[in-house]
């Protein structure tokens, strides 16, 4: 039923004109990151995926959303001790193999280009932080505080655990408003349904991990993998996307959809 | 490479373990709907998807989020108008033939048990009313929001627009805190991007008018149709989910995922 058909933005840009029932899908490609701002591999593995992303041809075309996943949900706000500790503590590892377990990851980190303190890192609850990143992202400004917070976490000598001011001042140099960072840490509701939903999501998805990433919910990367996988995932998930498909009553009458626009209301005739 | 099949949470719930490169994805089905509070189509449309959605087999794994489209974007806060006046103003029509229009979306709204005020509702702004449904979401909160201003907007007495405390007393009936809502108005920017970026991927799917519904990026329904064609929507959705793809180096290796999880990060041996 062509007067169904909405595609006069694809039209216009040039795109073949409406089938039956379809049109052209125009949305922006979507790649869903689950991380946590504690977990080193997710810290080098948005490095890797945002080099593919900076060589895919679409990359203008796609949107990327940072979604919430903590490795450690049970910890409390102020339960905050040195990532050695913790790893000797909940692990049994040895001092020296944990000492050892983060030469290793700061080596791996090192090879992306990115900052890492192998000794000294405190571990702490994300939770807040990914509270914030749920309102950086309403802001514009996700992507900004995620990467001010791992490279905060990861590499600068001061706390990001324990301190809200601290956060304050990271969110301020993403480019948010301090005020309004600060009103979302004093309030522990603020965004705090984003952030388990997100988790929620995360185990109906599978994923037992992270890094995890998804491409319009259909390829899926797991893990920090290496550039060639993420420039394969999203070329392949790009060269399937399918148009959305209009679904109609089939009565093939080219009566106008009942539906409002900028040129008023259908009305239907008495 | 199975060591990066994550699918222990379907295997678990009875589901088939995952093939090379794949696992079942158990997410939600998710239904976009765009709409605007005075949009009568759209009042109407939600009635009859909520219908089908009932009765849908699946409707517990069916997640819905309202999307922000505005009829009239370019309307100032403050430039409230009859909504009679303005269809005679806008569209040319006499009196008699905008008010033989209102009847009839009457009588649609009435078709569906929705009560509808035919004279005396006035048209204005509702971009603060979308910024409002965006915190509403966060809050869990967003379907009992939008059913709330419908109500409001199309059938009680006081208007919604030109008076922030009637949102807010509209807010905390459905179930949201008076003070975060009185907040989220007074801050014009709290909300506004994500306003505008719901119209702006409106325009990217080449949505012309409102309602539109889009389930998993996949089925489009454009308008306030027949119940069927929403259950036949809901349904041809379901049946063609596809589940999420792995992709991976494809060494086939049985390495660790470069990854971290409730266990601790997989450590590279040197």
């Amino acid at each position: 039923m062509r007067a169904h058909c909405l595609n006069v933005h694809a039209v216009a840009e040039g795109g073949s004109p409406c089938a039956e029932n379809e049109w052209e899908s125009a949305a922006a490609m979507r790649v869903e990151i689950w991380s946590d701002i504690a977990c080193p591999w997710c810290y080098v593995g948005k490095a890797r995926f945002e080099k593919a992303l900076r060589d895919f041809p679409h990359r203008d075309e796609v949107e990327v959303v940072h979604r919430s996943f903590e490795l450690d949900p049970g910890r409390a706000k102020g339960d905050i001790e040195p990532v050695i500790t913790m790893l000797t503590r909940k692990y049994g590892m040895s001092r020296e193999q944990a000492e050892a377990g983060e030469d290793s990851l700061g080596a791996q980190a090192a090879a992306e280009g990115l900052p890492y303190r192998t000794r000294g890192r405190d571990h702490g609850s994300t939770f807040d932080m990914h509270r914030l990143l749920h309102f950086a992202r309403e802001q514009g400004r996700q992507g900004e505080l995620l990467d001010r917070l791992y490279r905060a976490n990861f590499a600068e000598e001061r706390s990001v655990f324990g301190d809200d001011e601290r956060l304050v001042e990271l969110a301020a140099e993403a480019g948010l408003e301090s005020g309004a960072a600060r009103a979302v840490l004093a309030d522990p509701d603020a965004y705090a349904a984003a952030v388990r939903e997100d988790e929620r999501e995360a185990a109906r998805l599978g994923a037992r991990g992270v890094p995890f990433f998804v491409i319009d919910r259909t390829y899926g990367v797991s893990g920090a993998q290496p550039v060639e996988v993420f420039t394969r995932a999203l070329g392949r998930a790009w060269d399937e996307r399918t148009p959305v498909r209009l679904i109609d009553d089939g009565g093939g009458s080219g009566t106008e959809a009942e539906a409002c626009g900028p040129d008023g209301c259908a009305v239907p005739q008495p």
